[in-house]
Protein backbone atom coordinates (compact mmCIF):
# COMPACT_ATOMS: atom_id res chain seq x y z
CA UNK A 1 0.00 0.00 0.00
CA UNK A 2 2.75 2.06 0.73
CA UNK A 3 4.65 1.31 -2.43
CA UNK A 4 1.40 1.98 -4.37
CA UNK A 5 0.71 5.55 -2.72
CA UNK A 6 4.41 5.86 -3.66
CA UNK A 7 3.90 5.38 -6.85
CA UNK A 8 0.80 7.17 -7.48
CA UNK A 9 2.01 10.22 -5.75
CA UNK A 10 5.04 9.87 -8.55
CA UNK A 11 2.33 9.70 -11.26
CA UNK A 12 1.07 12.65 -10.34
CA UNK A 13 3.68 14.73 -9.48
CA UNK A 14 5.27 13.75 -13.04
CA UNK A 15 2.25 14.75 -14.74
CA UNK A 16 0.81 18.22 -13.00
CA UNK A 17 2.11 20.70 -10.99
CA UNK A 18 -1.41 21.76 -10.49
CA UNK A 19 -3.62 21.38 -7.58
CA UNK A 20 -7.17 19.11 -7.39
CA UNK A 21 -9.08 19.75 -10.45
CA UNK A 22 -12.47 18.00 -11.50
CA UNK A 23 -12.38 14.93 -13.44
CA UNK A 24 -12.68 15.52 -17.12
CA UNK A 25 -11.39 18.89 -16.64
CA UNK A 26 -7.72 20.61 -17.19
CA UNK A 27 -5.68 21.74 -14.57
CA UNK A 28 -4.82 24.65 -17.23
CA UNK A 29 -5.54 26.52 -20.11
CA UNK A 30 -2.48 25.66 -21.69
CA UNK A 31 -3.05 21.68 -20.71
CA UNK A 32 -6.26 21.72 -22.46
CA UNK A 33 -4.93 23.77 -25.46
CA UNK A 34 -2.10 21.02 -25.73
CA UNK A 35 -4.85 18.14 -25.27
CA UNK A 36 -6.81 18.94 -27.97
CA UNK A 37 -3.77 19.56 -30.16
CA UNK A 38 -2.39 16.08 -29.32
CA UNK A 39 -5.84 14.66 -29.83
CA UNK A 40 -5.39 16.31 -33.27
CA UNK A 41 -2.34 15.27 -34.16
CA UNK A 42 -2.43 11.93 -33.53
CA UNK A 43 -6.44 11.59 -35.59
CA UNK A 44 -4.36 13.79 -38.22
CA UNK A 45 -1.49 11.20 -38.70
CA UNK A 46 -3.76 8.23 -39.24
CA UNK A 47 -6.74 9.54 -40.77
CA UNK A 48 -3.97 10.71 -43.67
CA UNK A 49 -2.74 6.92 -43.69
CA UNK A 50 -5.97 5.55 -44.05
CA UNK A 51 -6.73 8.73 -46.56
CA UNK A 52 -3.49 7.59 -48.84
CA UNK A 53 -5.12 4.27 -49.23
CA UNK A 54 -8.44 5.17 -50.34
CA UNK A 55 -6.74 7.44 -52.86
CA UNK A 56 -4.39 4.55 -53.97
CA UNK A 57 -1.39 6.51 -52.92
CA UNK A 58 -1.06 3.23 -50.95
CA UNK A 59 -1.84 -0.11 -50.86
CA UNK A 60 -5.31 -1.04 -49.72
CA UNK A 61 -4.75 -3.57 -46.57
CA UNK A 62 -7.74 -4.11 -44.80
CA UNK A 63 -5.64 -4.45 -41.55
CA UNK A 64 -4.19 -1.13 -41.55
CA UNK A 65 -7.13 0.43 -42.63
CA UNK A 66 -9.25 -0.75 -39.79
CA UNK A 67 -6.84 0.21 -36.89
CA UNK A 68 -6.16 3.91 -38.42
CA UNK A 69 -10.23 4.03 -38.29
CA UNK A 70 -10.41 2.76 -34.81
CA UNK A 71 -7.72 5.45 -34.04
CA UNK A 72 -9.67 8.04 -35.63
CA UNK A 73 -12.83 7.54 -34.55
CA UNK A 74 -11.42 7.13 -30.92
CA UNK A 75 -9.28 10.86 -31.39
CA UNK A 76 -12.66 12.36 -32.77
CA UNK A 77 -14.43 12.24 -29.29
CA UNK A 78 -11.84 14.02 -27.70
CA UNK A 79 -11.02 17.70 -28.53
CA UNK A 80 -14.54 18.98 -27.60
CA UNK A 81 -13.96 19.04 -24.09
CA UNK A 82 -10.93 20.78 -24.18
CA UNK A 83 -12.38 23.84 -25.95
CA UNK A 84 -12.58 25.26 -22.82
CA UNK A 85 -13.55 29.16 -21.84
CA UNK A 86 -11.14 31.01 -22.72
CA UNK A 87 -8.82 29.00 -24.29
CA UNK A 88 -8.41 30.86 -28.06
CA UNK A 89 -5.51 32.32 -25.65
CA UNK A 90 -3.34 30.73 -23.26
CA UNK A 91 -0.74 28.71 -25.14
CA UNK A 92 0.28 29.13 -29.06
CA UNK A 93 -2.74 27.83 -31.39
CA UNK A 94 -5.28 28.64 -34.00
CA UNK A 95 -8.73 28.26 -32.36
CA UNK A 96 -11.16 30.78 -33.79
CA UNK A 97 -12.91 33.13 -31.25
CA UNK A 98 -15.90 31.83 -33.32
CA UNK A 99 -15.74 28.35 -31.20
CA UNK A 100 -17.16 30.49 -28.56
CA UNK A 101 -19.47 33.25 -29.90
CA UNK A 102 -21.29 29.96 -31.83
CA UNK A 103 -21.39 27.04 -29.18
CA UNK A 104 -24.28 25.43 -31.07
CA UNK A 105 -22.66 25.42 -34.44
CA UNK A 106 -19.19 24.34 -33.15
CA UNK A 107 -21.09 21.71 -31.12
CA UNK A 108 -22.35 20.28 -34.47
CA UNK A 109 -19.43 20.28 -36.86
CA UNK A 110 -17.79 18.75 -33.32
CA UNK A 111 -20.83 16.17 -33.92
CA UNK A 112 -20.17 15.68 -37.32
CA UNK A 113 -16.62 14.98 -36.87
CA UNK A 114 -17.30 11.99 -34.14
CA UNK A 115 -20.54 10.82 -36.79
CA UNK A 116 -18.17 10.77 -39.49
CA UNK A 117 -15.04 9.20 -38.33
CA UNK A 118 -17.41 6.47 -36.78
CA UNK A 119 -19.00 5.72 -40.42
CA UNK A 120 -15.41 5.52 -41.42
CA UNK A 121 -14.94 3.10 -38.72
CA UNK A 122 -17.65 0.95 -39.40
CA UNK A 123 -16.48 0.86 -43.21
CA UNK A 124 -13.15 0.01 -42.11
CA UNK A 125 -14.95 -3.28 -40.38
CA UNK A 126 -16.70 -3.92 -43.57
CA UNK A 127 -13.43 -4.03 -45.10
CA UNK A 128 -14.84 -3.06 -48.48
CA UNK A 129 -12.00 -0.06 -50.19
CA UNK A 130 -15.24 1.81 -51.69
CA UNK A 131 -17.33 2.13 -48.33
CA UNK A 132 -14.23 3.17 -47.00
CA UNK A 133 -13.31 5.63 -49.96
CA UNK A 134 -16.57 7.25 -49.40
CA UNK A 135 -16.28 7.71 -45.79
CA UNK A 136 -12.96 9.28 -45.91
CA UNK A 137 -14.20 11.86 -48.38
CA UNK A 138 -16.89 12.50 -46.11
CA UNK A 139 -14.36 13.19 -43.40
CA UNK A 140 -11.98 15.18 -45.00
CA UNK A 141 -14.82 17.02 -46.17
CA UNK A 142 -16.10 17.96 -42.33
CA UNK A 143 -12.04 18.54 -41.41
CA UNK A 144 -11.93 21.22 -44.20
CA UNK A 145 -15.49 22.84 -43.27
CA UNK A 146 -14.86 22.90 -39.25
CA UNK A 147 -10.91 24.66 -40.07
CA UNK A 148 -12.91 27.12 -42.56
CA UNK A 149 -15.38 28.00 -40.05
CA UNK A 150 -13.59 27.81 -36.39
CA UNK A 151 -9.30 27.74 -37.04
CA UNK A 152 -7.17 30.75 -37.49
CA UNK A 153 -4.92 30.90 -40.47
CA UNK A 154 -2.04 31.88 -38.12
CA UNK A 155 -1.19 31.03 -34.27
CA UNK A 156 -2.21 33.36 -31.70
CA UNK A 157 -0.24 32.99 -28.35
CA UNK B 1 -16.22 9.23 -57.52
CA UNK B 2 -15.39 12.67 -58.99
CA UNK B 3 -16.57 13.96 -55.92
CA UNK B 4 -15.04 11.50 -53.80
CA UNK B 5 -11.71 11.73 -55.37
CA UNK B 6 -11.61 15.87 -54.92
CA UNK B 7 -12.41 15.17 -50.96
CA UNK B 8 -10.02 12.73 -50.60
CA UNK B 9 -7.06 15.44 -52.73
CA UNK B 10 -8.75 18.35 -50.64
CA UNK B 11 -8.03 16.14 -46.93
CA UNK B 12 -4.70 15.44 -48.42
CA UNK B 13 -3.94 18.52 -48.79
CA UNK B 14 -4.87 20.28 -45.29
CA UNK B 15 -3.21 17.84 -44.01
CA UNK B 16 0.24 17.47 -45.87
CA UNK B 17 2.70 19.45 -47.36
CA UNK B 18 5.06 16.68 -48.44
CA UNK B 19 4.98 14.51 -50.63
CA UNK B 20 3.96 10.08 -50.63
CA UNK B 21 5.92 8.77 -47.66
CA UNK B 22 5.28 5.18 -46.66
CA UNK B 23 2.57 3.51 -44.78
CA UNK B 24 3.26 4.29 -40.81
CA UNK B 25 6.03 6.49 -41.54
CA UNK B 26 6.23 10.14 -41.34
CA UNK B 27 6.29 12.79 -43.88
CA UNK B 28 8.93 15.31 -41.76
CA UNK B 29 10.86 15.10 -38.55
CA UNK B 30 8.79 17.43 -37.49
CA UNK B 31 5.32 15.73 -37.90
CA UNK B 32 7.21 12.91 -35.77
CA UNK B 33 7.70 14.60 -33.10
CA UNK B 34 4.21 16.42 -32.97
CA UNK B 35 2.44 12.98 -33.51
CA UNK B 36 4.84 11.25 -30.35
CA UNK B 37 3.63 14.40 -28.38
CA UNK B 38 0.74 14.14 -28.85
CA UNK B 39 0.20 10.73 -27.70
CA UNK B 40 1.76 11.43 -25.05
CA UNK B 41 -0.15 14.59 -23.70
CA UNK B 42 -3.57 12.54 -24.34
CA UNK B 43 -2.04 9.75 -22.53
CA UNK B 44 -0.89 11.48 -19.69
CA UNK B 45 -4.09 13.93 -19.44
CA UNK B 46 -6.39 10.07 -19.45
CA UNK B 47 -3.64 8.37 -16.89
CA UNK B 48 -3.72 11.60 -14.56
CA UNK B 49 -7.60 11.06 -14.53
CA UNK B 50 -7.29 7.48 -13.77
CA UNK B 51 -4.44 8.26 -11.11
CA UNK B 52 -7.01 10.64 -9.29
CA UNK B 53 -9.19 7.94 -8.82
CA UNK B 54 -6.80 5.42 -7.61
CA UNK B 55 -5.78 7.99 -5.10
CA UNK B 56 -9.12 8.89 -3.69
CA UNK B 57 -8.68 12.52 -5.00
CA UNK B 58 -11.79 11.76 -7.68
CA UNK B 59 -14.65 9.43 -6.70
CA UNK B 60 -14.31 6.15 -8.14
CA UNK B 61 -15.60 5.78 -11.52
CA UNK B 62 -15.46 2.22 -12.87
CA UNK B 63 -17.08 3.30 -16.53
CA UNK B 64 -14.64 6.49 -16.59
CA UNK B 65 -11.77 4.43 -15.38
CA UNK B 66 -12.38 1.75 -18.13
CA UNK B 67 -12.84 4.53 -20.33
CA UNK B 68 -9.24 6.05 -19.45
CA UNK B 69 -7.51 2.89 -19.56
CA UNK B 70 -8.73 2.06 -22.15
CA UNK B 71 -7.09 5.41 -24.04
CA UNK B 72 -4.15 4.80 -22.14
CA UNK B 73 -3.61 1.75 -23.42
CA UNK B 74 -4.61 2.76 -27.05
CA UNK B 75 -2.30 5.09 -26.80
CA UNK B 76 0.97 3.72 -25.24
CA UNK B 77 0.96 1.90 -28.78
CA UNK B 78 1.80 4.80 -30.79
CA UNK B 79 5.08 7.07 -29.99
CA UNK B 80 7.22 4.18 -30.06
CA UNK B 81 7.59 4.31 -34.11
CA UNK B 82 7.69 8.47 -34.08
CA UNK B 83 11.29 8.00 -32.74
CA UNK B 84 12.17 8.76 -35.83
CA UNK B 85 16.37 8.87 -36.53
CA UNK B 86 17.44 12.48 -36.10
CA UNK B 87 14.49 13.48 -34.08
CA UNK B 88 15.76 14.82 -31.01
CA UNK B 89 16.19 17.71 -32.86
CA UNK B 90 13.62 19.30 -35.81
CA UNK B 91 11.13 20.40 -33.30
CA UNK B 92 11.24 21.84 -30.05
CA UNK B 93 10.99 18.58 -28.00
CA UNK B 94 13.06 16.77 -24.63
CA UNK B 95 14.14 13.66 -26.51
CA UNK B 96 16.99 12.15 -24.94
CA UNK B 97 20.04 11.41 -27.45
CA UNK B 98 20.09 7.71 -25.26
CA UNK B 99 17.39 7.00 -27.23
CA UNK B 100 19.07 6.36 -30.12
CA UNK B 101 22.48 5.04 -29.07
CA UNK B 102 20.51 2.84 -26.62
CA UNK B 103 17.93 1.58 -29.16
CA UNK B 104 17.01 -2.09 -27.13
CA UNK B 105 16.91 -0.64 -23.79
CA UNK B 106 14.62 2.12 -25.30
CA UNK B 107 12.52 -0.32 -26.92
CA UNK B 108 12.56 -2.29 -23.67
CA UNK B 109 11.30 0.43 -22.00
CA UNK B 110 8.52 1.14 -24.60
CA UNK B 111 7.13 -2.06 -24.66
CA UNK B 112 7.04 -2.07 -20.44
CA UNK B 113 4.90 0.72 -21.28
CA UNK B 114 2.47 -1.06 -23.38
CA UNK B 115 2.48 -4.10 -21.09
CA UNK B 116 1.49 -1.83 -18.12
CA UNK B 117 -1.06 -0.24 -19.76
CA UNK B 118 -2.48 -3.18 -21.32
CA UNK B 119 -2.41 -4.38 -17.40
CA UNK B 120 -4.33 -1.17 -16.39
CA UNK B 121 -6.95 -2.08 -19.05
CA UNK B 122 -7.60 -5.21 -17.97
CA UNK B 123 -7.97 -4.08 -14.29
CA UNK B 124 -10.61 -1.77 -15.42
CA UNK B 125 -12.32 -4.19 -16.85
CA UNK B 126 -12.88 -5.79 -13.90
CA UNK B 127 -14.02 -2.71 -12.13
CA UNK B 128 -11.98 -4.04 -8.68
CA UNK B 129 -10.60 -0.93 -7.37
CA UNK B 130 -7.88 -2.25 -5.73
CA UNK B 131 -6.62 -4.16 -8.91
CA UNK B 132 -6.78 -0.47 -10.26
CA UNK B 133 -4.96 0.91 -7.90
CA UNK B 134 -1.88 -1.64 -8.39
CA UNK B 135 -2.01 -1.39 -12.01
CA UNK B 136 -1.91 2.78 -11.69
CA UNK B 137 1.14 2.44 -9.57
CA UNK B 138 3.22 0.07 -12.15
CA UNK B 139 2.39 2.62 -14.56
CA UNK B 140 3.56 5.57 -12.74
CA UNK B 141 6.54 4.04 -11.56
CA UNK B 142 7.19 2.89 -15.93
CA UNK B 143 6.44 6.89 -16.59
CA UNK B 144 8.77 8.00 -13.76
CA UNK B 145 11.52 4.86 -15.02
CA UNK B 146 11.59 6.13 -18.43
CA UNK B 147 11.46 9.63 -17.98
CA UNK B 148 14.18 9.25 -15.85
CA UNK B 149 16.82 7.84 -18.53
CA UNK B 150 15.04 9.22 -22.19
CA UNK B 151 13.66 12.63 -21.30
CA UNK B 152 15.86 15.73 -21.17
CA UNK B 153 14.96 18.49 -18.31
CA UNK B 154 14.87 21.18 -20.75
CA UNK B 155 13.85 21.30 -25.21
CA UNK B 156 16.29 21.53 -27.68
CA UNK B 157 15.12 23.13 -30.83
Amino acid sequence: MKHFRFAAALALSVLFSAPVMAQNSFATTEAAIKYRQGAFSVMAAHFSRIAMMAQGIQPFDAKAALENAELVSSMSKLPFSAFTPGSDKGAPNRASSAIWTEPAKFKAASDRMVADAARLEAAAKTGNPEAIRVAVGAVGQGCKSCHDGYRNSSRAE
